[in-house]
């Protein structure tokens, strides 16, 4: 029988404020079985960008990563966030690993071009090497991975962080029976975005379709369901979109994929 | 038999700018047997604290590190330098992951207190972690470790990385058979700072103590040789301190410590 892996992917505030943090990972630690952790870092990444007089370019929500920009979310993401992760972890008895996809050949991406927008160093996620981290998770290491690939010639990119633990949900299927949860600030999907009590329980496909049509499902959560339900179809035991309460197994349990 | 290891640190100038990098991560790559690197990267950490305003104080060579100076060290080091680095190798088909002493707890540090000077957020070497980091070795995975440790409780440290690879050189002994080489600008221990055909091929540790009481070794190469003849006596086969062409057996070969 196959051992439980959970894949958290973490974002938003929860990762980056020292309070939200700690109450994250006093949870995480709680949670059974293998773990992994995959975070962002986004926020700290537009702060210190100003600090050092870069300018931050959004688009749809995504960040436009120049080569001044590269380097400011490898230090951040893979640097400053990942590590305060990591040494919180082990304080907490929890043996972590921090980890980019570049570590270990862990995931290689290809560098976005064409398109309507020049999202510049970003890669889209085209392989990953599961073996040697398989062989981590197995001896109990957590890893906590943050959101920064490489192309396999030497060139780091930024990568989205809720399309790097679909694809590792789905690498890792191979050898875990492996549930996916995706956490963030609100309790899951939502039919009215001011209701906490109107998560939806259980989302299949095609409502997925209908509710974003109807503009009920719209901008960031679009893209973090449709990798939801990449993982589902490859095989991914469990794919769950909810908060720090839900992922513990609160009252409102947050939306399952099916 | 014991499999041969060879542990590089590499500082100064040499990691921070592209061309050396470069030149050194070819040269490092041809290395024969299983590799470990521990790379400074201080410069850089000096640059980026300028940029966001934040002064750097260093005391005998050693960077003061309050509060700030850590999330830049640790941004700079663990993040920028490291992943930098891991990449490089990566597209030079060497299997590199990127740690910190946070890292499976490879390294753990007590903040320093007492003495003359404050130094901050700065670590001393207390334990290293061997089990995980050798199966990985052994495995054929490249660690490149950056020069930041915790302390256990969730603070992260700034730590010499001289000393990291004296420790980390001790530590692994215990299991393969060590090659330390601190590789600098110079191509090793001089007699005269500005004669490079100075170098001298064997120093023990007497003529170590009357070359610094002669004023002949100062400054930075005295903590250096210190670190070294410590691995030398807990068991490190061999010590060099050298520079890239020394590395990979230029003609001068650099200085062995005996």
């Amino acid at each position: 029988m196959m051992q439980q892996l959970t894949i958290i992917k973490v974002g938003g505030k929860v990762v980056e404020e020292a309070e939200s943090l700690n109450e994250l990972l006093n949870d995480f630690v709680q949670l059974p079985g293998l773990k992994l952790l995959v975070h962002g870092g986004g926020r700290s990444a537009t702060k210190i960008s100003e600090r050092l007089g870069i300018e931050t370019t959004m688009v749809k929500g995504r960040r436009v990563t120049d080569a001044e920009t590269l380097k400011v979310v490898t230090m951040v993401y893979a640097g400053l966030v990942n590590k305060t992760i990591v040494a919180s972890l082990q304080a907490r008895g929890c043996n972590a690993v921090g980890l980019t996809g570049a570590d270990m050949d862990l995931i290689r991406s290809k560098k976005r071009v064409g398109g309507e927008v020049d999202y510049g160093f970003v890669g889209d996620v085209v392989a990953v090497q599961t073996q040697q981290i398989a062989q981590l998770i197995a001896d109990g290491v957590i890893p906590v991975v943050a959101p920064i690939t490489h192309d396999g010639n030497g060139q780091l990119l930024n990568t989205n962080a809720d399309t790097m633990a679909s694809a590792l949900a789905t690498a890792l299927a191979a050898v875990f029976e492996v549930s996916l949860v995706y956490c963030f600030e609100k309790p899951g999907v939502m039919m009215d975005q001011n209701d906490e009590l109107s998560v939806i329980p259980m989302l299949d496909k095609n409502a997925f379709q209908k509710l974003t049509a109807d503009g009920v499902i719209v901008e960031g959560m679009i893209p973090k369901l449709d990798n939801g339900f990449a993982a589902i179809d490859a095989g991914v035991r469990k794919v769950v979109i909810t908060n720090i309460e839900g992922m513990k197994g609160g009252h409102l349990g947050g939306t399952a994929l099916i």
